[in-house]
């Protein structure tokens, strides 16, 4: 099977799988997305601890701590668990992330201070993001499936008009020393073709109003291409080119989701000065 | 002046700062604590951060995040600012966090997993508990400062009795790899002399119940003991003996406050399991 082939395959079973999974119902929009931050928490706390001695016990409990938030969200949103009040979340939550601190006493940790900044990071940059997209999904204005795919198309978009207009007038470069091959020519195409999408969404899924699509067009073409930059940024400074294996061809799940983690919550900022 | 004199000095004027700005209003409670939780973050990020060649921006900026969580509670009660939803303040200080994350981007920072890390650390560990500090003292039963005057009472029972202990019975090391001098005899001290002013404290300050000051008191002996080590690692692992030098004597705001931040997440919970 050559690259491209493997490439499209993968790229046509991920796009089956999310789609399926987002519109099917809430319990299966729930698992899907519980999955993929569970495996984006796995893939962060591999590239962010590389090198470090017992990086494995560490990575189950980073991937287990930055889990709850979401679990807290999906598990009382379906009635499987009573809802906490903020306070008792806000409480349980930092309860057990001294605890982890705690274990970094115990096992006289030779880099505490940057075991714990991982675990932390893990915690607030991939953790709280899919707790709030769970929040968009099914909690904002009920379950609405439309405006978490609204977002990945307005993602991808912004990816592939990018990817367009750098390839056809690239020629300043935008970053060199984090991301050698974007330009300026490339974000304003993208800038472009997200906005555009975002005015075309609010015909086909019109729950939320023009103006909000275009507002969280505006963040997903800002916050998703920075996002892709502190992506890059982190697997740079550990000498990555990777997040993992996991998507042959696309590299690993914080690759594919490096963009769209990172404008989750401005976009929820946009869902609350906004509205519907 | 000898060493001893200005030991004592700083322990009295420091003890008459704290008592009245704890008792004479909700006013001077919350400045005191805002004061408080600003020299910590300082002196935590002088701490962490020692040795970045760009220490003096970024220790602003960890002040300024550390603090908000503070500030939103301290001046929502006061009635200065409307009361944010908790779903607002998490978005907003998801997005704060998340534009310093940005920020290390922009500077194009050499060790931007140590800076984002040692950020978000200095959030949860510092700005997270003086935050839930104020809840205590202030809200969860209207303003009851008798609480957090408890608290440092019970701190500070537990420090001197485990010193005196320690001095007379000291024998097998607790944690002689991150502190050599604490021993099993003087913690045992500790917790006796904890758990008994827990006792008393239920008789001079009736706002709790018995069962909650033993419960507190059984909190402040295990996790402020704890504290205390784990700031220990993390001065040990950048090399500093002090976390700073304001309080003549006395090393600095961190060294003084290290067990009793660490045991507000713990308290806290105590009190929502146990109530008044």
């Amino acid at each position: 099977m050559t690259g491209l082939t493997q490439r499209v395959i993968t790229a046509i079973i991920f796009a089956v799988v999310m789609i399926a999974g987002i519109f099917t119902s809430k319990l299966t929009f729930g698992i899907l997305f519980l999955v993929i931050t569970a495996l984006c928490l796995w893939e962060f706390f591999t590239l962010i601890l590389k090198g470090s001695k017992t990086r494995k016990t560490r990575r189950i409990m980073g991937v287990g701590l930055g889990i709850l938030p979401y679990l807290e969200v999906f598990l009382s949103d379906m009635n499987w668990i009573d809802t906490p009040s903020p306070l008792v979340q806000l409480t349980v939550l930092t309860n057990l992330l001294f605890l982890y601190i705690i274990y970094e006493l115990i096992r006289l940790s030779d880099q505490p201070i940057r075991h714990i900044g991982a675990m932390m990071t893990g915690f607030i940059y991939i953790g709280l993001p899919y707790a709030m997209l769970y929040y968009i999904g099914a909690q904002f204005d009920g379950f609405q499936p439309t405006i978490i795919f609204g977002m990945l198309l307005l993602t991808w978009t912004n990816d592939t008009a990018a990817y367009f207009a750098g390839s056809n007038f690239g020629k300043h470069k935008l970053f060199p020393q984090v991301s050698p091959k974007k330009t300026w020519e490339g974000s304003i195409g993208g800038a472009v073709g997200t906005i555009i999408m975002g005015a075309v969404l609010s015909f086909i899924f019109p729950v939320l109003s023009l103006n909000t699509w275009l507002a969280i067009a505006a963040a997903v073409t800002i916050f998703g291409s920075i996002g892709d930059l502190v992506e890059s940024m982190l697997k740079r400074s550990v000498g990555a080119k990777d997040s993992g294996t996991l998507l042959p061809g696309h590299g690993g799940f914080l690759d594919r989701f490096d963009a769209f983690l990172f404008l989750i919550p401005f976009v929820l900022m946009v869902l609350l000065v906004f509205g519907k």
